[in-house]
């Protein structure tokens, strides 16, 4: 998906959420365990209640891998069933050295190799370059470079003055000769705050994906307030607050009714920068 | 496996090598390919070729999730078989917020959950002190933090000067924290060469896990020279140069010369510092 549609989803829906899907088999509720596959049952489910709510899904690798084998089939499973009006997000945090990221880039976007074409691919910015540049060369793909996170280890390295700035704003600022706001994103947690307009200083028009409303505490006025361009500019996730609102058989309703509150509210949003 | 058992076998094997099971389905020897699983049978005859020759073997995950499902089952196959006499490390680059490392973690541990047990775990450091920390719970088991890369990108963030050191350094000293020798280790890339000085002056006692002999320019003396400690304190690790020495039927004896060589020449490194 290029920017182009998705602003075109994000006016049609009314909506940037993104549904963070960190599925754990110990969370769901207790009658998906009959089925089959519970992890992809309950994605599933979670999708077809929410998909004309949210402009993204973002399964959260970790979670899948954690089962071995079987983990991976649900992964895939669940990236065939996102609808094309949906913008899917691998959140994997990868990297390495150059002729293995080609590798973790035929895993997540190439699907004749790993089975799956995700949109976009999370990564991981400490080794450079020659790390992030594999991602880029794949037609209508997105790399989403973290940048300052939403967890509390973010002022250990991310904050570091280094010279005039501070890291995350060099890696900003490298990442910004590496690929252009066609093909790139970063991640930008909601608990930062203020720093949403440092960031908008070193990147103006690029889309930034924004976790940490909800549970990790980020308020959705305020990421607007400070992180919105003209288009928009926000991919705003949300996970446990929405995927685990109930852990009955209405979980997947439950799932809508907190999709739609967070829809409504970003309707607003976008309707005070004239973009609806 | 602890750190008095990776001690046992440095010195029962005369050996500190860790073999790079980099598998690539398109670089593997043809006949192969007539195997139910390609990539497992490669790994297979590599391990039984050179087990005694080196002290672990290290998967990286890039070349196995790139073949989706029978790529994870090739990586489940090999961990199952490298042999208790070897350090196992899965080359993950992983890190992610602390519930999610926390599955990461799953994945590669807990055999129970993700159908393996890994010895060790290669992490990147950009999200601080809770994406780490979560792996550290495991008894025997290690992290391999990300330092000083041997890729050309590790120029772009690992060698800015942050205050009055560079990000690595500050990596190092935070890490120290969170870890100690006994179940943390740190990358350090063979083509850093004098850069190995300053990481002992952080890190005297860590085991370092060296990539970038052979094929990336690195150097095994120069290596030995700068970075080895009195209990050796190197796993030098080679990936093609061993591997792929041969593409013939005779690929895993070629495999085996090749490992001969380097294992020789670490025989002469750990007597001069009389660990042997």
């Amino acid at each position: 998906m290029n920017r182009q549609q998705l602003l075109e989803q994000i006016k049609a829906k009314q909506s940037f959420l993104c549904i963070g899907l960190d599925t754990d088999i110990n969370k769901i509720p207790e009658f998906l365990l009959d089925f089959e596959d519970p992890i992809f049952e309950f994605n599933k489910q979670i999708i077809a209640a929410t998909y004309d709510l949210c402009v993204a899904y973002k399964p959260n690798t970790a979670f899948y891998e954690s089962r071995g084998v079987k983990g991976w089939q649900s992964l895939i499973r669940t990236w065939q069933y996102i609808p094309e009006t949906c913008f899917s997000i691998a959140d994997a945090k990868r990297g390495d050295i150059g002729n293995t990221s080609e590798m973790y880039a035929r895993a997540f976007f190439d699907e004749r190799s790993g089975g799956m074409s995700f949109d976009a691919l999370t990564v991981a910015p400490y080794m450079g370059n020659d790390s992030v540049t594999p991602f880029l060369k794949f037609k209508d793909k997105w790399v989403i470079l973290l940048a300052l996170t939403s967890n509390p280890g973010s002022r250990d390295f991310q904050l570091l003055p280094c010279g005039n700035e501070r890291l995350f704003e060099s890696v900003l600022q490298k990442a910004n000769g590496w690929g252009t706001s066609e093909n790139m994103m970063y991640v930008v947690g909601a608990t930062q705050g203020e720093a949403f307009a440092t960031i908008r200083k070193h990147a103006p028009d690029h889309f930034l994906l924004v976790p940490g409303i909800g549970v990790q505490g980020g308020n959705l006025q305020e990421v607007c307030r400070y992180g919105m361009n003209k288009d928009c500019g926000l991919l705003i996730n949300s996970s446990r607050a929405i995927i685990y609102a109930s852990n009955g058989k209405d979980f997947a309703e439950r799932a809508r009714e907190e999709a739609l509150k967070i829809q409504q509210e970003m309707a607003g949003e976008l309707g005070k920068i004239g973009l609806i």
